[in-house]
């Protein structure tokens, strides 16, 4: 099944207390499509500007990303990002955040998209999602991922949205900032009943809990020794999530536990060096056996 | 097989954001001995004051736990310890320790234990846990806790002792002191080329993970959503962990990892009260109905 994807596509630059990388292909959007191309057909919505290195395009088309959706705006300058991780590697530090063209973004989904199936809105405010979510009527499955700023800001609109949505994904903080909670089960549990059937809380290097009304289970990060640069983690833990999802067509609830080991997968090797770099040298076999390898580890 | 604990008894207080507990049964020795009496004899060593309830010690011996190892020092005071908790439950502040008897803890150990075949060196310095080792010549299998002090200042010691045992217990932080390594993964194999044939790094609600030559491994804690007083976590998921070894009789790699998730299900039950509390209200059937959940969280 082709699943649509809607967010930020951006330059990053990122420091790690021992590298750093200046304007390197990143965004939600982005890392999230990569990682759902391993399992399915992926069309990507975003913006970008004239300062887009067309390159970075044909990365994306060569995993086979329908990239049609990329509007380009000339005269205008691509959503920018600057961050530095702490020496945890877990935690980091919003240095510099330009949205550019991002900030005045309002897809119009090509006619092609709309009868999109599976559709994951990445990094975006809730009403930008919701305005997404009307142009994608037919969808079996809908999945929003959300961040604090909108917590704070677009409170109501984002309560409108889970009601709307199948699944949410979101990190432990953002979820202890919406419910008041610092158990993370209890948050958890009180997020899925703000409305989304199923909620996926991301822990970073800890792994990621899922939550539906008769579900709570959680799942271990994949542990490696080798964390080059966490950005785009959790997208990619979204990408290989939906992808997944996407390939089986359904998310029955045995569906929706492979697909949670599928992303933690992903998001294992995606952290193994900067920006996509690490992804461009696996295939889907190289998933298929660190899954097996994580299986077994889980097994007792 | 018996197993044989030696460590410490407390009296502790406890501070959460919504409780307060004072001079309640604790210490190290305590929570271990309780957890792995549901699954083997358990010889306890520590020592006390004159100010020592007797009520405590009746409630270990209900539980089979052989007290006789357990020193009461007439004009002294029992070991003391008071923590607070910050509002995530999972990280704690240490207010007042007071060492009194325990600062002084020699142990000598009964002629019948020390034919003991299992043993754990729970809280205490390298020293005395060496001290300790010597008595018990023919251990298959010891196990050793060790914490920050002493990784500060009895350095030297804590590498000879790693030399001479099986198996290492220590929290996330206490591995990234040891080695300087942020990276749990390099970290938890670097302090297993130190010497033990095996390590179990405890992240507290995180979970722990396993290292051994050949095998790296994580285990998510149980997701409960009713955390009451973390205190003894870590003791009574080795205390698991050790009883369940103890009982097969065998430390095989199938066997540790069985255990490890024992020692999760234990820990899992004690955080839900404090002190005691929700230990003294479970029985080996509430260890394996949640360990049967467990595994079917993990399964995939």
């Amino acid at each position: 099944m082709p699943l649509l994807v809607v967010g930020s596509v951006a330059l990053d630059s990122v420091e790690t207390p021992t590298a750093r990388r200046d304007d390197v292909l990143g965004g939600s959007a982005v890392y999230f499509s990569y990682a759902a191309s391993y399992f399915a057909p992926v069309r990507l919505v975003g913006v970008v500007g004239a300062d887009w290195p067309q390159q970075h395009t044909a990365l994306l088309a060569a995993r086979g990303i329908d990239t049609s959706g990329l509007q380009v705006v000339p005269q205008a300058k691509t959503f920018r990002w600057r961050g530095k991780y702490l020496p945890n590697m877990n935690d980091r530090e919003t240095l510099e955040v330009h949205l550019n063209v991002f900030g005045d973004f309002n897809p119009i989904l090509p006619e092609s998209f709309r009868q999109s199936r599976f559709l994951f809105l990445a990094n975006g405010s809730p009403s930008l999602q919701m305005r997404v979510l009307d142009q994608v009527a037919g969808a079996t499955l809908t999945v929003a991922d959300t961040m604090d700023l909108w917590i704070n800001i677009q409170h109501d609109e984002l309560l409108q949205l889970f009601k709307r949505i199948d699944g949410l994904v979101l990190n432990d903080s953002e979820a202890r900032l919406l419910t008041g909670e610092e158990n993370l089960v209890v948050a958890g549990r009180k997020v899925q009943q703000m409305g989304p059937r199923f909620v996926v809380l991301k822990k970073g290097e800890h792994g990621a809990m899922f939550f539906s009304q008769h579900e709570t289970y959680v799942m271990p990060a994949y542990p490696t020794g080798n964390v080059v640069d966490p950005t785009g983690a959790g997208d990619s833990f979204a990408g290989g999530m939906m992808g997944y999802l996407a390939e089986r067509g359904n998310f029955e609830p045995t569906t929706l536990k492979e697909a949670m080991a599928y992303g933690t997968i992903v998001a294992s090797f995606n952290v193994e060096d900067f920006s996509l770099d690490r992804m461009q040298r696996i295939g889907r076999a190289d998933l298929d056996q660190r899954l097996t390898e994580y299986r077994k580890m889980l097994s007792f």
